[in-house]
């Protein structure tokens, strides 16, 4: 017989689908990397003292077909109730073709955050259409890509307005007509920035106390109100205005920039992005012209290419790469860029023919109701509203909340007297039937009510969408070629390794992503009663158990949404930490050099004051220095923020001696979780001395990167820190997000990765994500200088590789060797950080040894042009690196170059049937901030791209 | 304002999504195609002789939203309860990655049947993949691309052995432990053919009595038989074997190959292809090499392109273009491709280690199972079995069947007292637990049963799967890689238009696909009891309405799931009403000498006689021979096939006098349907005359062609007709196909369309498809000339392009044109057929004006190229027609040729910056067909390619 009876395991997920190195590849890597085995390398890399004693155990390993069966048991535990509830989060249509060929394409959402233009255009290009969007929605000239939600972008807009306003004040007015997650989370910001919130009516506003105001449009009880004095006003005594305002009502309504707004917020969730229990979903933030260099955020711009052909890129990225770490009132450095994609692309779908009807029709629903119940003498308190009402009804609410609930229909309660009801596209002509029928009243009433309702002094009067994008034909075959059109001009994780330092691009499953987008999960409103998401409460909760078994954590927020809201929100639980021990003039946050620049930032917004450790020459923490600045800082030390293994890819041994030195000062540690990818099944933060971490689920734990976002970044706390993290977002304190559970929607793809992992599964990927990286290590070290290792030679989840020397032996700058990349069909690794001129390289442990292999050759092949220039047999200036990379247009046209067509465009590692060619040349990026342009170009343009 | 209210419907699936052109884009087409209006367009292409009296009214469109959440309802109705029925049906594990990847990418389902080899290497090498595994499985030599389904494939098996067997005889032996649908569909063949089937056991075989015999292997039963004496007797006699075999089965069994078999037969639904409610999977059919030119169907074979680079392509393709007409004994003409795909993949997902695992633990699930019965007193039959086994229970067996029932399990049953249980991949402990207590055993008993019982003398002894393509990595990242290169080679619907005559490739929409992934449509075994598919019975007795509605006929089989198969069961239908009249004797079928292949194919499996029918010179039915040709048939007059409107793509005006002379002789008329999207909402078949005809559901109505395949070919019928449908396939007669409902799980994708145009939508879409190919014919006709037009002058929803005249102009063929589109970024219209030389170009409605006009100016850039060679100015063996498609192997060789670079590569129509590059240049047919090789190449080509 050719096989005798086997325990091969056909359905082990762990080592079969997402570890990427079969075992006789383990093998072969292990003789290369020179250790006797797998054990034996993590013992080599993982210092004994920091490793954890006993395995993970969380029972066994679900296959594939196990865990979609467990998630639809658990889905239905979830309730679909139609959730009039409003509060900013409302029923969508998500077009199915979106849903398909972007939410669930892997193309769009196993993309990396478009750093590397030129294999970025499609994204870029979408989001560039996001940002025409906003900016034409609110009447503001700059949009940004996006930020997290409509709350904290709420909060970002108080801090660029501190950061912007002429007046001195340090007092922020905040219209009570706010949702109230959005006032919370503004509170939260507020606080350790030293600002006073004012909370009254818009009326009430005192213009010269303040920096800033803000005004949310519609206002949570469904007024319209126009804000256009309030901003002259503002604009008088040097403060900023914001409105808060929702993109579907301004296709109706007149837009923030027409009132004076200097600044403009919102979430367009319901722009075809389903609520999923709170996100994630593109927040936006618009501003005038004379802000938009402190906007927050990824901003797209246009600029052009080597050709002098339009090209898209990340505008102003140096604000990003270097916030301003000490004295930043913003962290922000992500996006949701797959939602925002979405919400562009609905746009796109319906056009501003359609989008208006949608509002139209919403409305006129909305009128229907009002005016029915209006009729039967309930007491409706809006005269003027477009999506949303409130009503009075005393005694009465809770009997018609019930009456509602009986018919399947969620109303927001409002104190003890009073109900909400908000509408939506999703509303139908038999749910107002049902809704009716709960205030006893028949569908027959509301016929009579037809018609608009809209003030006129409010009315919309100026243009939107006016561009061709929002003018395609739209059928389907059109919208579906275009979507594949822009995938295609990008290189995802579907067709290459993206080996990033640091950012963990591991393989997203497809069985992990596929729940998200069932109904049960995708269409629960954040707010919604307690016993309609069970499901999604018990997945979160043994999420958490799960995850603090992994740190070695005692207690989990999910409440943040991205790796820099958690770092916050953990330097904020351990500034409310302090607080209730009398401890409140502990402000000093001790951070090393190398850490990301997020960390200062964070550490700043939690109203601490940076004190920068320095770094010994092998890269890790100066223990003396960090000893000698604890010692200074005293009785005020606070904390201090550690990044561990370190940025630098090495497990430092003295991280016990770190975290005692500053327990002993009083203070509490922050471990940075961005590289947890190195510990998992190892070693447990929160045994090896930390009391905080934020833990980057998007790295770790398999969500996918969307091309820039979503991300989740809960934090992990010890027991004494649990009763200070952050509180509900809309009856608690402390909030650092409009979301109970943050981006909640996405969480069972880190549940699902667990429970298909499994405890040895996924210890075992950690210890192969090392193996990779040493493979790497190994195989480059001879042709690059290999910065940072540990003290058995060994570097743990990622390496540094040098290429500082080349500038100089050859003129070859790291940038021209990451284009160089792309021809060899790769993404480049991480550039410049966290030592300038150098690439960080992080295989993660879902790639084979035949794709690290490519991924080598193509390096050394890079390597030896290298060489070629330094020999002086190659040009300086005019060789493969430097023009690098190369398009199909570079063939077509004459080729006056010293190297071969081929060798230009098919070095190692480029495939040779199924290449991929990147749509444009090298982008000039000096150019595009130079002329900023941050809308759709002009018509002609695309005329010419087109042709 | 800027916008008035609106009456602008954002949700009209129809005008908005499906429909390309938008009303504005019309009114210029019109202007072009100089009609006055739509309707005036109509009224001159449909004859007033044939217009319905009434519009289509099926109540209100659904919205896409609102499709969804009718079909979830629906959805809902059916069960999901374990199925052990077996029965050549089994529940199977899709890999999540193979769903999201290939089933629910349109880059995949969109593509047409790979006729084109340039733009479908990926799909090409995907079934070479597929008919290597089957090679491997089966023991035999060449293997197809698939067949509809295990019960047709036996009946291909059948007319096989009939067409190759050199003894004369004419009976052929059915082992009876064949499922009962196989032997059933296999009567209906015989029948006509005038074979005699002789049912028995394996043992009673009479090798010198017949032709051909066929065995299951498992039996229906369970049991296990060795069939080597079997076909030793048979090939003494002249006589072919077959096996039907399941595909699970042999890898752990011996081989159909290793027994002598010359043909096997059977289903890959279990290799990842969800049941479906019947349909639709892949069948294979496997052969000798000394049978390989009968075999049936389409094989992939490897040839050589311009560069004398591997290329896949279609072998012996004339073979099935020229289907043997009048003598024909087999019509296939498609395949199930996108589920042969799948079944592929799903093999190079497992490997031979992974598929031979699975193959173990079903079998030891069924051994625990099997000897606890036995071990408990039960009477289990089968000493010798794989995954089946038959209880013998007496007057218990409704008692156990309903007990099992109660614990959600299906078993099968058989006559009164016997108990078919059949396992699977799905089965897991629980569900073992569950089935014991069904018959009273508790668990606990069954662990004394591991192990395996196959017998030795059975045991498989041979290598399989041993291509390195099946020993691929398989970690997901390179599986999900593999799938995305392939896909990237192809053009399909979703890049660009495919305006393929007669094969009407219009929008397969999102929300058209959402719902047959659903477990509720996926997971349902065809023989469920009917209380657990009501869902699946509503929607499909509804369909059927709408399709009679739209039809005008009183009754349809959903059985056939071909177009090919539909004519066969319609002829069937007519031959057997025939009878019941007593009129045996009528035997001769009329047919127009412009009919597709198929139509004479399928006269003479039906047992009639082909009498050709003159065409006039205007292409259309010379009425007059047909006349002649009827009244010399007399009273052997059976039928007349016509296809309306005529494959010439006009609106014949003698239809109704067609039907008249063949009712005035007793005949019926069989009206082709496969352009029935001309006439939805117009004119209706069974209104006109008609008596049967067949609709191409993945031509009109949507299902989309997947590579060639899946299709639907349901027959609608007038009353007369009704009683003499098909019957069910396992308990009554005349049955084409396995499945009561064919390919059951693609027709909620006919219902949502059908559900989201409405009458009015369907109506207004026929109309368009007149409209966008007047348009086309009115743009090329200075530069092409169109063949054949309607009395106005006006053709249907396809038009012939004239390319013959350039051929001896300029030595151009109409291969060169194709292959010339290929670099304007088209996929070719059908090429001659109906008439050599030429082609011929359906748009669809689903095209908007701009990828119309996009494909017009490719063709009269053609067209001046080619007038450059009739001038002299362009060589007429070295120019870019000659020398298409261009690749970028092309662009990055020496270019020698007297046009640029610029000229050969992006000609009108060409994306510039997303250009669609062909991965490889011309294919040499005659190569392939001279050097047949149809598994995968050797694994140095693979190396080299990839290089």
């Amino acid at each position: 017989m050719p096989f005798s009876p086997t325990d091969y395991e056909p359905y082990d997920f762990a080592n079969r689908r997402h570890i990427g190195p079969s075992p006789e590849e383990m093998a072969e890597m292990l003789a290369v990397v020179g250790a006797d085995s797998l054990d034996a390398l993590i013992d080599e890399t993982v210092p004994a003292s920091i490793r954890q004693d006993d395995p993970l155990d969380f029972g066994p390993a679900l296959s594939e077909h196990e865990l979609l069966w467990t998630m639809r048991q658990i889905a239905r535990k979830n309730r679909l109730v139609t959730s009039m509830i409003g509060q900013g989060y409302h029923g969508t249509v998500t077009p199915p073709a979106i849903q398909r060929n972007i939410l669930e394409n892997p193309a769009w959402y196993t993309a990396y955050t478009p750093y590397q233009p030129e294999i970025s255009q499609g994204r870029l290009e979408a989001l560039l259409n996001f940002q025409t969007m906003v900016s034409d929605l609110t009447g503001l000239p700059v949009a940004n890509a996006s930020l997290l939600d409509e709350a904290t972008a709420a909060a970002e807009a108080m801090a660029m307005a501190l950061r912007t306003a002429k007046s001195k004040a340090r007092r922020f007015f905040v219209d009570e007509n706010c949702h109230p997650q959005n006032i919370n989370v503004m509170r939260t910001r507020a606080e350790p920035l030293g600002i006073e919130i004012v909370k009254g009516a818009p009326e009430d506003l005192d213009p010269g106390t303040v920096f800033g105001a803000i005004f949310q449009y519609p206002g949570t009880h469904g007024d319209l109100r126009d804000f256009s004095a309030q901003m002259t006003a503002l604009h008088e005594n040097g403060a900023i205005g914001t409105v808060i305002a929702d993109p579907m009502a301004l296709l109706l309504l007149k837009e923030p920039g027409a009132m004076g707004a200097d600044i403009a917020v919102g979430s367009t969730q319901r722009f075809g992005v389903p609520m999923g229990f709170g996100g994630p979903h593109a927040a936006y933030i618009a501003c005038s012209d004379a802000l938009k260099r402190a906007l927050p955020g990824r901003l797209v711009g246009v600029s052009i290419d080597s050709h002098g052909s339009k090209a898209y890129r990340l505008s102003l990225q140096t604000r990003e790469q270097h916030i301003r770490r000490e004295k930043a009132t913003s962290n922000v450095c992500t996006a949701q860029a797959l939602l925002a994609v979405m919400a562009g692309f609905y746009a796109v779908f319906h056009g501003p023919k359609g989008l208006k009807a949608i509002a139209q029709r919403i409305h006129g629903r909305m009128v229907q109701v009002a005016e029915t119940l209006r009729a039967a003498g309930f007491d409706v308190e809006q005269e003027r509203y477009f999506d949303t009402i409130t009503v009075r009804v005393g005694a009465m609410q809770p009997v018609l909340m019930q009456a509602a609930l009986d018919r399947r229909i969620n109303l927001r309660r409002l104190g003890d007297d009073r109900i909400g009801i908000t509408l939506d596209e999703t509303t139908r002509a038999e749910t107002i039937e049902r809704l009716l029928s709960a205030f006893g009243l028949s569908a027959d009433a509301a016929a009579a009510n037809d018609g608009f309702r809209l003030p006129d002094d409010l009315a919309r009067r100026s243009d939107y969408l006016t561009h061709p994008i929002f003018h395609l034909n739209r059928a389907e075959t059109e919208m579906v070629r275009y979507m594949r059109r822009l995938a295609d001009r990008d290189l995802a994780l579907d067709r290459a390794m993206i080996p990033l330092g640091s950012c963990t691009m591991k393989l997203n499953s497809a069985a992990e992503m596929m729940p998200i987008t069932w109904p049960e999960f995708a269409n629960i409103h954040p707010y919604a009663p307690v016993d309609q998401t069970e499901g999604y409460r018990e997945l979160i909760s043994d999420l958490c158990d799960k995850l603090c078994a992994i740190t070695g954590y005692d207690a989990m927020s999910m409440q943040p949404n991205s790796g820099a809201q958690g770092e916050y929100a953990g330097l904020m639980t351990i500034r409310a930490w302090h607080k209730a021990q009398g401890q409140d003039h502990r402000d000093i946050c001790l951070i090393p050099i190398s850490a990301h620049g997020t960390n200062p930032a964070s550490a700043h917004m939690a109203g601490m004051e940076v004190v920068v450790v320095a770094s010994s020459e092998n890269g890790d923490i100066d223990l003396d220095d960090f000893r000698a600045k604890a010692e200074a800082a005293g009785d005020r030390l606070a904390a201090c923020m550690v990044t561990y293994p370190s940025t630098h890819g090495v497990f430092e041994e003295t991280i016990r001696e770190v975290c005692a030195i500053t327990h002993e000062h009083g203070g509490q540690v922050y471990l940075d979780g961005a590289n947890l990818n190195a510990m998992v099944g190892l070693s447990k933060p929160g045994e090896i001395g930390a009391d905080v971490s934020h833990l980057n689920l998007h790295k770790t734990f398999c969500i996918p990167h969307g091309g820039g976002g979503p991300g989740m970044g809960p934090i992990g706390v010890k027991a004494h820190l649990a009763p200070h993290l952050p509180g509900d977002p809309v009856t608690g304190e402390g909030a650092v997000n409009a979301a109970p559970f943050g981006s909640a929607s996405i969480l069972p793809i880190s549940w699902a990765y667990i429970q298909m992992m499994g405890g040895d599964g996924l210890t075992q990927a950690t210890k192969v994500a090392i193996l990779n990286a040493n493979y790497i290590a190994k195989r480059l070290e001879s042709a690059y200088g290999v910065l940072f290792k540990g003290q058995n030679g060994r570097i743990a989840h990622e390496c540094i590789l040098d290429t500082r020397p080349f500038q100089k032996s050859a003129q070859v700058s790291v940038d021209d060797i990451a284009k160089r990349l792309i021809d060899n069909g790769f993404h480049a690794p991480t550039m410049s950080w966290p030592v300038a001129g150098t690439l960080m390289v992080e295989p993660t442990e879902s790639e084979t040894k035949a794709e690290l292999d490519r991924f080598c050759e193509a390096m050394l092949s890079i390597r030896a042009e290298i060489a070629e220039i330094e020999d002086g047999a190659m040009d300086a200036a005019n060789n493969p690196l430097k023009n690098a990379p190369h398009t199909t247009a570079d063939l077509i046209a004459e080729w006056d170059r010293p190297y071969s067509r081929e060798q230009g465009c098919f070095p190692p590692g480029a495939f040779r049937v199924d290449k991929y060619w990147p749509p444009v040349g090298r982008i000039d990026n000096a150019y595009g901030d130079r002329n900023l342009v941050c809308t759709c170009p002009p018509v002609e343009e695309y005329r010419e791209a087109a042709e």
